[in-house]
């Protein structure tokens, strides 16, 4: 294996819907040196498309169900008009993109989330490591193509599944660090992990396992950030070497919370 | 090069359209020998989608204007639904389908048409076989990868471009047909190019530019099949070695007509 470091980077919704903002990461994510990938949200525009179609939204516990109508929407939306965008912008920075759902080459395979407790989600795949086909990933790499990812999966039976793109980042992070050094960035529209969400100089530098505990019984992690920072501390300790969050426009800049072991 | 061979496959809304025909079809496609392509329509789901969105089609002369809202429209409905749907699918018959618009991988540009005699299709775009990246096209297929493509394509500069996707099949046909022995297959509804459209047996087996000079001035081939026979005629000559218009269903049968020099 000749690849030497792998970075994978994530950017949300936020990102996605604002032109102006994804410009500017576009232009830092195609002069990031080294071997890449990008996983994209969806954004607004797939909620748009279904209130528009009069299409009604199911949500339990705040999670939208991925029924059949509303997988063929993600799918459009996520894996046709969001990923095309980006590819042929980062295409026109000189970056060697290609947009992918998990499905092409067969690269990640999903397994459909079984109803728990009655609750059914439909179409939504959940993740394992496993199901990416690392030696496909690697070799477009080595080949110097930028793999762009919605978070459309596929069961590998021929059923497209709905995936939560902070895992789906969070997974092909953790297949790339059984074969290279590899780092993951989520890019939002904050400026990092904040002591005093109004206060964007209260970013906290490092988190580590032992700090991170530290700061949920001092309840300074708000919320909304707990999934994404657990999700982090699981990677790093799957293998990854580090995840950094921070703002989608400093992506070139050392900036933003660095979690490790 | 080490490819012996090429065939470009071409699918028409009419199959993309009809969920059983479409099986059919993958089901042929994917046990077809050697290396191949598949290039999809886009079938009436665009038109659907754009009329439940309450957009305006204008057709000049029978074609359709792409203005902004329908370019993100095909660009979601053939990028995203149809083309992962068949990758999926294909994907399940052990056919290791990759889905693709042009801009992926830099693979196909094309060129906005200008406005011709006061007449702006907008984002339509012009191929050109040199516009084909034939070095990764043909590394992919060493790879064992079967591409899939949308006609959508891209300008290089950013912008996405809606395609014919006969005159896209007909393209890489073409570019193939400069490192490897290329064969186009055109499938659709009908046996092949009849000389009584009500007469399944009257398909005329073979046709090369000689004998379809005659055929048309004795008034035989319908006003419809003109293009196509038009283009095939210009892929023999340009290098491809067979342009055969058939069945959908008989993919893997000896059938249709064949075009050649």
């Amino acid at each position: 294996m000749t690849l030497k470091n792998i970075t994978i980077v994530k950017i949300g919704g936020n990102v996605v819907d604002d032109p102006e903002a994804l410009r500017r990461f576009a232009a830092g994510f195609a002069q990031m040196p080294g071997r890449r990938i990008l996983v994209h949200g969806g954004g607004k525009e797939a909620t748009r498309m279904s209130q528009a179609l009069g299409l009604t939204t199911t949500m339990i516990d705040g999670r939208r169900v991925t029924d059949a109508s509303t997988l063929d929407i993600v799918t459009m939306v996520y894996s046709g008009l969001v990923n095309k965008r980006i590819v042929a912008l980062l295409q026109s920075l000189d970056c060697n993109a290609a947009g992918l759902c998990g499905a092409d080459a067969g690269l990640v395979k999903a397994t459909r989330r079984p109803p728990r407790d009655g609750v059914d989600f439909g179409f939504v795949g959940d993740l394992d490591p496993n199901g990416v086909d690392i030696l496909t990933l690697s070799w477009l790499l080595e080949s110097g193509i930028t793999p762009v990812f919605s978070a459309i999966m596929s069961d590998g039976k021929g059923q497209l599944l709905n995936c939560n793109a902070d895992s789906v980042a969070s997974c092909l992070a953790k297949a790339c660090a059984r074969v290279a050094e590899t780092h993951l960035v989520y890019c939002f529209e904050m400026p990092g992990v904040m002591r005093d969400i109004d206060d964007p100089k209260s970013v906290i530098s490092s988190i580590t396992p032992e700090s991170y505990a530290r700061l949920r019984a001092e309840g300074v992690v708000s919320k909304g950030m707990i999934p994404k920072i657990d999700g982090s501390i699981a990677a790093v300790e799957a293998g990854v070497r580090t995840v950094t969050i921070k703002h989608a426009s400093d992506l070139l800049k050392p900036s933003g919370t660095i979690i490790t072991l």
